[in-house]
């Protein structure tokens, strides 16, 4: 991965064969990045991605071989018991002539080309906290 | 819904059950948020979603049950006769193993689970006027 | 177009009629953006929408009438050889009662009724060299 510091925020480029979750938050660990927002374009591969089901209060995942374009990435950066957490959703396109679409909660995914990955710096702290109605850890800005 | 104020925006966290539509332009209104962008990511569920139709002008819109995730939502605020009007499109996907997605313009939605939402604010006048070709309210940087 | 500088940046609305990618060069042409981050929403038609295949280590495109509702569309822009290079993927909804989407890479698009586009300035270079591995111009920030 490159990385160059901007006005408020970084702009990183990850390379083929880096795993998106992994390399995002040793970056923020290293950088003292604790909140951010990020969108992010480019072509992954060997994808987990899926759904919170709210009735078995479990993420359900998918392994997608891909490659896919990465029609758009978003996400945001939060703070779990000091440390970084990547949330990160995705619509991926298939790389064939369908250009057909699924989309979800990335739980992990490897650069097949190149990610290009805007992250502004978010200015207060966001904290996630475990939520008992959801089962979820989210983000709660009066903790 | 949760509010903060950052650097240059808000980082706006909606409840489970909460309109967003609704609860964003509320909150612009009472916060003075006259233009911004904004992007966010969540779970949502009871959606209205649809297209402009420029031969009939008007917009057709579907509703759906869902639970959705958010896969993309990207959106902004400009003035329309003093008020904050919400414009936003969004990508959704189905709580199920296809993950296949819809897309398009958002009238309404409810939160199913949360709904992270960046918005920075646009330091110069959005303003929406009335055109004539297309029957929609543009926005218009020399009205 | 219409276009107003602000922050740290500028918001642009396309016309009805103009093709983004050579609208969006001349406007950072004529106004020295060489490195930046966008997003849009508004509706295109006329599209050439695409993967980049590894193998062949060519892009494939498709055309599409359309129109589409722009569902999400980020994109970037970095120089190659002193001039500004747009990069663009989109996930576009079919402007019909399915909404069904298609996603990928843009490599031209008209617009069909508006486009609303932000675009942040980055404060550092952000330029393209040719890659051997895939064939690409990549960002390198280190070049």
């Amino acid at each position: 991965m490159q990385a160059v510091q901007i006005h408020n925020g970084f702009f990183l480029v990850l390379a083929r064969g880096e795993e998106l979750i992994e390399t995002l938050t040793r970056f923020c660990e290293e950088n003292e990045v604790h909140w951010g927002q990020f969108q992010a374009i480019g072509v992954i591969e060997d994808v987990q991605i899926g759904y919170y089901d709210l009735r078995t209060r479990q993420y359900v995942f998918r392994e997608e071989e891909g490659p896919f374009e990465v029609a758009s990435m978003d996400g945001n950066i939060a703070e779990i018991e000091e440390h970084p957490l990547i949330h990160v959703h995705a619509v991926l396109s298939h790389c064939d002539e369908t250009l057909t679409t699924i989309g979800g909660h990335i739980k992990s995914a490897r650069v097949a080309l190149t990610l290009e990955l805007c992250l502004w710096l978010v200015s207060q702290p966001l904290l996630r906290t475990y939520d008992d109605e959801t089962g979820l850890n989210l983000i709660n800005l009066q903790p």
